[in-house]
């Protein structure tokens, strides 16, 4: 392929993940349709599944893309228990995303679900280099206690779980605080943890 | 309607329900179907349609029977931070119900879904109930530092993304000793928390 007009398909493919994390954003996974994106685009659906083979597969693009970010924000600040509070924070002006990721994590449970390897994957890399980095920051123990591989699972856990009880009650459960409190159990006296 | 025959719809709810919970278990929600179920119980789905009116009905009434089961095992034993221990412990025997309850519940997060409003009233009733009860044992502050309506979406949230973490790869996340060494991380001291 020409240099050109590979240029051209990655910028396309980059607009379509685009307007994808916008609609699912909007409408969530299973309402937004794959038509509404290549409208958004300017694009026939038969365009954009020459891009993407199927919806499952923009997901996981539009997920892996965010996770880029995402990591993008925590090597700004170093994967310290601040920078987590601030990715929950960033991830709150997302709600429709937060929604899709949900809904679709719990869906690849499934073995044969197509974001299976995907999610299974993320999990176990997420746990290994948190769990790496508490280490580097803390040693064998945190100041409260757990050791870096009981808290990174744990970090994580209550990351999701927060964001599915504020999918379902956004004004009952004040995620930053919370998530906040929890890191303070954690890290007791550290100035971003203690509400 | 006369009494017996009352009594014999009220059985035969139970034998659904039993059934969609085993095929729910042994197969997930979306794979578990309701000619499945309706086999098991030795009855056309016809006949089961007309006890419950669709497969999200169905599995919602399958749920509160659960959680009126897990109800008996904490009244049993106070509503303690070991009783919890033991209900994380318990579902363990439950892969495919805690399968079918984390894709549910993250379905559910949409507000046109069947079982929106029991898994909203359901998470917002636990928060209430555990609090409260957290309260009652603690007083203001648990001894780890946190308050009870803290605590109570933090314990909450921990169990329910430990358990996708432990569907995505049993073998690699310990949910009982990871939900034990939280609990400890909130109640120091307590014999049944620390690994």
């Amino acid at each position: 392929m020409p240099q050109k007009r590979r240029k051209r398909a990655d910028e396309r493919r980059e607009d379509i993940m685009a307007a994808a994390e916008r609609v699912f954003a909007e409408r969530g996974y299973r309402a937004g349709s794959l038509a509404a994106i290549a409208e958004a685009v300017g694009i026939s659906k038969q365009t954009l599944l020459h891009h993407f083979q199927t919806k499952e597969d923009l997901l996981v693009c539009v997920l892996e893309r965010r996770d880029l970010r995402n990591l993008e924000i925590v090597a700004d600040l170093g994967l310290t228990t601040e920078a987590m509070a601030r990715l929950v924070d960033f991830n709150l002006d997302w709600r429709g995303l937060v929604h899709s990721y949900t809904v679709l994590s719990a869906e690849s449970v499934a073995e044969d679900h197509p974001a299976h390897e995907f999610f299974t994957a993320r999990y176990d890399r997420s746990r290994h280099e948190l769990a790496d980095n508490l280490r580097a920051e803390h040693g064998d123990r945190l100041p409260g206690g757990l050791t870096p591989e009981q808290a990174a699972p744990l970090i994580i856990a209550v990351n999701d779980g927060l964001q599915l009880q504020w999918l379902l009650n956004p004004r009952g459960v004040a995620i930053s605080e919370l998530f906040r409190a929890f890191l303070a159990t954690l890290v007791p006296g550290e100035p971003s943890a203690r509400t």
